[in-house]
C-alpha cells in the first residue's frame, strides 16, 4: 500500500488533513474508491485510508489505525562524518531502509567542514526512504558542530560502537555478545580517509568501543549500512 | 597500500609484467623507492612490489610474497535480477566489498531482460571494488539466460537464501542457525516490485529457502548488501 506522512495537529477523529504534494500525488495515483492507502502519524501510528470525497479530494477518511510494523525493537542512532557526493545520500537512504532512529552528522578532519545547506536534501531523502521502507517515524537528520560533541553523544547509547579501520582485535561480534534486548546502540563512522588518531582518542575517551569490521576496507558509506544491517541481524530485526 | 592485479602468466618469480594502464597509474601515484605496492594474481597471493627501474617502469619488483588477507572463510555467491539504472552499479560495488565470490544476473518478470552490454561496466566495477576492499580475487560478474536456470545454479549451495518479500514466516536468522563453518551460501534476490508467484514456486522447487529480511521494505539494491552483510557477521567474517 502506498504510504504518506502526516504531522499529528493535521489528524483528526474520522479524516486526515493531506498537505498539498500529498494530496496531488495521491490524486496522480488513480487508486479506485476500494483501495487504500496508509497515513502515518510519524509517531508509531498507521491510519489506513482511502481518499475523501470533500475538499477537493485533500482530505483522507480514516478506514481502520493500526500501530506500525516497521519500527526495530531498539533504538539505533547511525553518526556519518560529513562527506563529498553521492557517499551521504546513499548512506541516509539505505540506513532509514535499515531501520536507524535517526542520523546525525558530524565533521572529522579528513571529512568535509559541516555544511548545513545539504540537510534539506538529507532530510527529503529520509522521508522517501521512510515511506518506501514502511518506517513508523521519519528519522530525523541531525548536526553535532564538532567531533567531540559527537562522540560524547554517541556514547551515550548502551552499546556506542566506533567503527574503526586500525582496530584489529575487538570485532563487532564480540562486542554485541553481551547485548540485552532493547539496549540502544550508535554506530560512529567516518568520512573516506577514516578517523586520526587523534579522533580515536577522543572517541575511545568519550567510552565508545572501537570494533573492526573484518579484513576487508569498507567504503566509508558502506561501512555504516553493513554495521547497521549487522546489528539489526543480531538483535532480530533483520 | 595501493592495489592492483595481474593475470598469473604475467608474474615471473622476481618480477611482474604491469599492464599499461596499471603502470601508468603506478607512475601517477609518484611512489617514492621506498614505497611499496601489492600486486595481487587474482588466485589468493599478494605480491608486495616497488616499481622496477627497467622497461620504463612497466614491471614490478617482488619484495615479498604473503596470502591474500581479504577473501572470507567461505563461498558466497550473489545473484541479482537485471535492473534499471545505477541500481546493478550500487548492487556490485558494495557485493564486492562485502565478500562476495562471485556475482551471477538473471532475467526475471518484472526485472528488465538481461543485457550483455552493461557486463563490462559491471565488471570493471567489481575490479575497482576488489583492488580498493583488498580482496584476493575479482569476483566474475556472469551472466545466467533463464530464472531457471539462475535457480538451478543457486540452488547447488548448501545455504540459498531466496529474498522474498512474501515470505513471513522463515527469517534469514531461523535458517542460518544450522550454519556450519565452510558451507556455501548464495543470495538470490529480485528486481524492484519483488518476484510474481510463478518465480516463488521455481524458486522453491529447485530447493531454494525463501526468507524474509524483516518487516521493513528494501529497495532491490539494498536486499542483497544487507543479506550479504548479516551472512559475513554470521559466519564471522564481518
Amino acid at each position: 500500500m502506498h504510504r504518506f506522512f502526516a504531522a499529528p495537529s493535521d489528524i483528526g477523529a474520522e479524516i486526515i488533513q493531506l498537505s498539498q504534494g500529498d494530496s496531488v500525488h495521491i490524486r496522480a495515483l488513480r487508486l479506485r474508491p476500494s483501495e487504500y492507502f496508509i497515513v502515518c502519524d510519524g509517531h508509531g501510528t498507521d491510519y489506513i485510508c482511502r481518499l475523501g470525497k470533500h475538499d477537493g479530494g485533500s482530505v483522507a477518511e480514516i478506514m481502520e489505525t493500526v500501530p506500525s510494523l516497521g519500527e526495530p525493537s531498539f533504538d539505533c542512532a547511525v553518526f556519518i562524518a560529513f562527506s563529498k557526493g553521492a557517499k551521504l545520500d546513499i548512506a541516509v537512504q539505505k540506513s532509514v531502509e535499515l531501520g536507524a532512529c535517526r542520523i546525525i552528522l558530524f565533521p572529522s578532519e579528513r571529512g568535509e567542514k559541516a555544511d548545513m545547506k545539504k540537510i534539506p536534501r538529507l532530510q527529503r531523502i529520509a522521508l522517501e526512504a521512510a515511506k518506501q521502507s514502511g518506517r513508523g517515524i521519519v528519522p530525523a537528520i541531525m548536526v553535532e558542530d564538532t567531533f567531540g560533541s559527537a562522540a560524547t553523544y554517541a556514547a551515550s547509547a548502551d552499546f556506542p560502537l566506533f567503527l574503526y579501520e586500525c582496530e584489529s582485535e575487538t570485532t563487532l561480534r564480540s562486542t554485541l555478545v553481551d547485548y540485552s534486548t532493547g539496549q540502544s546502540v550508535s554506530i560512529f563512522t567516518g568520512s573516506e580517509g577514516g578517523f586520526t588518531d587523534r579522533e580515536a582518542d577522543i572517541a575511545k575517551s568519550s567510552g565508545m568501543t572501537s570494533v573492526t569490521l573484518g579484513k576487508r576496507i569498507l567504503r566509508c558509506e558502506t561501512a555504516p549500512i553493513a554495521a547497521l544491517a549487522a546489528v539489526m541481524y543480531h538483535t532480530g530485526n533483520l
